[in-house]
C-alpha cells in the first residue's frame, strides 16, 4: 500500500461552541492531532473563562481562554467547527459564507436535501436556504470524494451514522425491499445534551430504559434520504430511538427483507466487500456491544441472516460523541485538508 | 364494588430452589402474603445454611434453615414452587406428579405445546412428556379459567410475558398480519441469572449494551405458540433480545402491520377494552420506562399507530423478576387457591 | 409473643409537597398503611394535576388530584407531613401551630437545638423560633418516649440518621473520645433532590464519584448535637459526604478512638444490647452494602475493632429516602398515634 | 526548559499475561507509544488465540497471536511487563533474573521491604527473596532517579498510588502526626479483576456500595512502608477500601492531624511546590471526581484545611487501571529507557 506523503503543515482551527459534549470531544481529539492548532474556542455565555473551568478534565492540558465567536470572523482560519444547536448553527454558516475557512457544521441545519424538508421536520424556518446546494453530507464511507472538494460539511447525526452504516451495503447493492426497513435504536444519555432537565436527571435515566420520539424523531428523514440516495428508490424507514442508562454509545438493530435469495456467507461477503477500504468500519463475526467502540472512531457492524424468518438483521455500534459527532467531524476535516484520513484518529476503544 | 369474601385460611407452600433471584423474590412476596406460610425453602447445595446467609437482605425477616427438597415429598403442602433451571425442574415435576400439592413451575420445561417442540428448541430430551397435557400456561390475562382448575402451572418466561401482553389485544382481535411481528426486546441483567460468568461480570455489562441469541432464543417459540393460539393463525415472530446495564426490567418494542384500517383512537380502545378487567395491566398514554414498574407486578403497555409508515408499535414494560417470574407465580397461586387475585400483590413500583 | 391489640381506626393525613422524592415515597408507604387515609396531597405549582401525572409509577394506584395547601388548614387532619425544602417548611409550621393535627416536618428547619445554631449553619433567618422548644428530634431509636408525646416532629436528616445510629451505642456508653469522630459518608443521588441541575445531570454522576461540602455540610452540626446529647460531652465531628452513582442508599464509615480497653466481642455486645429492642436496626456480622437495605426501613450496622490501630470502625447503611426520610416519618407517626411501631413498615429490601 | 533529545529507537517489549485488565490496558497504551514494538503478548491458557479474540475492542488494531511465555526467554527483549497475579509473578522474576531485559512487575510480589513482611501480609512463601534488594518501588513522583537505574521495578498498587500521592507533600515535610492517618478509599470494580465471581457479578455491584478488607487489606502495609520512608518516622495507617459501582477510578479521602500551625494557603503551597515538576499530578482548587481523570495517567489531588476540626483532608483521584497500574508501568519504562517521561502518555481524560 502506497502511503500518502504526510504534510508537515499546521492548520488553524476554531471550535465554535465550547459548552457541550461535542465541543469538548472535538477539543480532546484536536489537541492530539499532529497537524492542528486550536486557535480559538468560543462561547458567548462563558467568554473569558478558561475552557478547563467548564471541563475540568482539561486542566493543564487545554486551559485556553474562551473567546466570543466574533474574533474568528476577522482572523485567518483554515477550518471552523460549529458545535452549536440546530437553529443556531445556520446563522453562523450564513455569516461565515464568504469566509475563506472550511466549515464543518455538527448541527442538523444542513443535513437534509432542502430547506422545505428541514422546515417540515424541524418546525423552524431556515435562515440560509442558499447553503443547501453547497453542503455535503459528511459521511466519509459514502461521500469521500465530495467531502474532499467541499467547503461546507453537514456532519451527520449520531443515529443516522449508525443506521446508514448498518444498511449501506444492502441498499447500495439494491438487495432489500426499501419499505421494509425497521430500525430499533438505542442511545446513551449524552445524546440528550449537556443541559440539565428532567430528561437528563440521573434518577430518570439510571436503572431506566424507554423509547421516545416514536414515529416523529428528526433523524428518521435524515436516514430515509440517505438510504434513498444509496438505493436509488424511495426508502421508508420505521425509526424508534430509546434512551440507555449509559454515557456513550449507540446500538442500532435494523430489520429488513431481502429482495432475492440470501444466505449468511453471501451476506457477510457483501459487507466485507463494501467496507474493504474503509478503515473505521469493522465487520464483526459476533454481535458487537457499544463498549467495544467506546472512546474511538470505529463503527462495528454485524449482519445476520435469519433463515427461519427470511429477514436480515444488521447491527451497528458507534460512540455517539465520536463516530456520531466529533471524530467524524475530524475525519471530514482530514479529507478536506488533504491529510491521510486516519490522522489523529488512532484512539483505541476504552474498555472496560 | 362487591368485594370477594376473603378466606382466612393459611396455605402451606414450599419454594424449591433458594439460590437464585426467582427464589428470593418468591420468598419476598410470599413473606408478605396474608394467607401463606412458607413451610420450606430448599437447596441441595446449601442445605443447613440459613436463607438469610445466602440473601442477607432477609436477615431478621426470613432466617429459615434451608432444607433438602426430599422433605417436601413426605409432607402435606398446598403449593410447591419450583424455582429451578430448565432441565432440572422436569425431574421434580415427574417425582411430584402424584403429590397432592399444586405445582407452579417457573422453568421453561412445560411451557411449550409438546415435548417435541421442547426438544427442538431446548436441545434436551424431556423426561416427563406426560406432563404436557396437564400443564397450563400461567398467564392470568389470557388463561384465568384454566389456571383456576389447574394443578400444574407452567409459569411464563419473562420475555414472553411482556411480548405477549404487548400484542395480545391485536392478535385476539385478528387485526394484524401474523407474519409481520418483529419484537425488539431489552432485559436487565438479572435475566441472566445469579451464576457468576463472563456474561454477568460487571465490567461486561456496565456501560455496555448488546444483542444476543439473535434468531435462536428459546423464548421465540414460546411467544409464537401463544400468539398463534390467540390469533388462530400461525404467527411467525422475529425476536431479538438485548442486555441492558440495569438490574431489573424488560422493555419490548413490537412492530406489526395491521390488516385493515387503523387509527390511534381505535388502537387505544382495543387495548383498553381488552385489559379492562385485568388489574395489573396499565394502558399508558405515553411510552413507559422500566422504572415505572420496577418492584411491582404491573405490566405497562403503550400502543402507537404510525400513520406515515402504516405500522403499529406496541411497547410493554415489566419487572422481569416479578411479572416476568415471581409475582406472576403468586398471581397464579392466588387463582388456583380461589383467593382474590390481587392478594399479596399490592407492591407499588419502586421509583426512583 | 403477645401481639399488641391493633387499632381499627383510620387516621386522615395530608402530605404537603408532592413534587419531590420524599413526597412520593411517603405516598408509597402510606398507601399501604392499614390505618391511614391520605386525604390530601398538595402542590402549589402542580395544583389540579393528578399525583400520577408527576409520578407515573402511581398510575391506577394513587391518581388523586393535587390540592393547594390552603385546604388542609380548614379541615380536620390527624397528621400533616411537610415534605418541603428547608426554609419553606418553617412557614407552614408557623401557620399550622394552632392546628389540631400532629406535624411531622421532614425538612431541616427544626432539627437543631436553637434558632441561633440554625441561622449560623443554614445562613437564613428563622421565622418561627418559638417552634424549637416543642419540636422533638424524631429518631425513634433514641427518643421513643418524647416522640409519643410530641405534636411537632423534626424528622432527622438522612446522613445524621445513619451517622448517629452507627455511633449511638458507643456514645451512650461513654466509650469513645468525643473529639476523635471522623465520619466518611457516601450517598446516592436522590439525596440531591429532584430538581434538574448540573449536580443531578446523569453524565456528571454516572461512573463518577466525588466529595462535596467538605467541612461545611449542614448535617455536621445535626450529628454533633445528637452525639453530644448522647455522650453528655461535646462531640466534634469531621463529616465528609460523597456522591455515589446510585439512586438510593447511604453508607457511613465512622472512625473513633475508644477511651479504654476494647475487643471485638465486647464491641459487638455493646451494639447488640443497645439495639436489642429496636426492630429496624440490624447488627450485622459482615460489612453491609446499601443494597441490603434498599427499599426498606432497616438500618444495618457493623462495628469492627481494629486491634492493630486501636480504632473502632463502625459502618451503617440505610435507604436515604426511607429510614433517612419517608419511612422514618411514618415510624414517628405510628408512635405519635399510639400504633404498633412496625405498622405499615414491613417492606423487605429490594435486592437485586 | 531544555528538552531531552528524543530517541528514534524502537524498543521491543513483551507483555506477560494477556487475559486481565492490566494486560489489555498495557497493550492499549503501548500500541500508541512512538518508540515501542509489542513483540509478544503471552498467555498460557489462551496460547494460539488472537489477542483480539479475548479483547474484541482490539479487532483490526492488535490481532497478534498469543504466545507461551517460554518464547520470551530465548529472545532479545528490552522490557518485559509482568501482568500476572501476585504469587505467580515472582516465579517469572526469578526465571528472568539473568535475562538482559528490564522487568516491570505489576503484581505485589516485590513492593514491600522484605520477604518477611510479604509473607506476613500475603500469607504465602516468597520463592525469590533475593529479588527484594534490587527491586525499586516504581512511583515516579518519589523515586525517579532510582527508577532510571533500576532493572526490576515493583509497580505500585492502585490504592497505594492514590494514597501516597494524597499525603506525600505532608509526609515529606514532616508536617503531620504519623499515627493520625486515616485513609477512606473507594475503587471501581475493575480493581477486583477480570475473573467471574460473586464479587464481580453485576447484581452485587450495581446500585450497591460496601466496604471490604477492613483492617486487613494488603495495601495497608504498602502505604505504611512508603509513608514511613517519606516521613522518616513510623506511619500507622487506618486503611478502609470500598467498592464503587463504576468500572474505573479510585478516590481516596485521607484525614490527618498537622503537627503545627496550618492554613489553607500554606497547605496549597506545600502541595504545589512538591508537585511543581511532576507533570501528571494536578493540584486542584476543587474536590476532583474520578471521571476527571478516567482514561488518563493523571492523579488529581486536593488538600483542604478544616480550621474548625484542625484536620487536613486530602483527596486524590486516579484511574486505577492506568496511574494505578498500566500507565504507571509505561511511565517507569520511559524512565528506565531514558525517554522523555511523558512519551506515549498524552491521553486526555475521557469525560463524559
Amino acid at each position: 500500500m502506497k502511503k500518502k506523503t504526510m504534510s508537515n503543515s499546521i492548520y488553524k482551527v476554531a471550535i465554535v461552541g465550547a459548552t457541550g459534549f461535542t465541543g469538548s470531544e472535538l477539543a480532546r481529539i484536536l489537541c492530539q492531532h499532529p497537524h492542528i492548532e486550536i486557535k480559538y474556542i468560543t462561547s458567548e455565555s462563558h467568554e473569558g473563562k478558561k475552557f478547563s473551568d467548564l471541563h475540568p478534565q482539561f486542566l493543564g492540558i487545554l486551559d485556553k481562554t474562551l473567546a466570543s465567536s466574533q474574533v474568528i470572523k476577522d482572523d485567518d482560519m483554515d477550518v471552523i467547527f460549529l458545535a452549536l444547536p440546530h437553529g443556531i448553527s445556520m446563522d453562523f454558516v450564513k455569516t461565515l459564507a464568504s469566509h475563506k475557512a472550511k466549515i464543518i457544521d455538527l448541527s442538523g441545519d444542513f443535513r437534509l436535501k432542502s430547506p422545505e424538508v428541514y422546515e417540515a421536520w424541524y418546525q423552524k424556518q431556515h435562515v440560509f436556504p442558499e447553503g443547501f446546494k453547497n453542503a455535503v453530507y459528511g459521511l466519509p464511507e459514502l461521500y469521500v470524494d465530495n467531502i474532499k472538494e467541499s467547503r461546507l460539511i453537514a456532519n451527520p447525526g449520531c443515529y443516522p451514522t449508525a443506521s446508514i452504516l448498518s444498511l449501506a451495503p444492502l441498499m447500495a447493492n439494491g438487495l432489500i425491499e426499501s419499505d421494509s426497513v425497521i430500525i430499533d435504536a438505542k442511545s446513551g444519555l449524552t445524546g440528550a445534551g449537556i443541559k440539565a432537565s428532567d430528561t437528563t436527571h440521573f434518577s430518570n435515566v439510571n436503572e431506566n430504559f424507554k423509547a421516545y420520539g416514536i414515529g416523529t424523531h428528526r433523524h428518521t428523514v435524515e436516514i430515509e434520504e440517505q438510504l434513498t440516495a444509496l438505493g436509488q428508490s424511495d426508502a421508508m424507514v420505521q425509526f424508534t430511538p430509546h434512551l440507555l442508562p449509559v454515557d456513550r454509545g449507540i446500538l442500532v438493530t435494523a430489520y429488513t427483507k431481502p429482495k432475492g435469495q440470501m444466505d449468511q456467507e453471501k451476506l457477510e461477503k457483501i459487507y466485507r466487500d463494501f467496507y474493504a477500504d474503509k478503515p473505521f468500519v469493522r465487520v464483526r463475526e459476533k454481535a458487537p456491544g457499544i463498549k467495544d467502540v467506546r472512546g474511538s472512531h470505529y463503527c462495528d457492524v454485524f449482519p445476520y441472516w435469519d433463515r427461519r424468518t427470511q429477514r436480515i438483521i444488521s447491527i451497528a455500534a458507534i460512540d455517539n460523541l465520536l463516530k456520531g459527532a466529533a471524530s467524524q467531524a475530524v475525519h471530514n476535516m482530514n479529507l478536506m485538508l488533504g491529510l491521510e484520513e486516519k490522522t489523529g484518529l488512532t484512539q483505541i476503544p476504552l474498555r472496560p
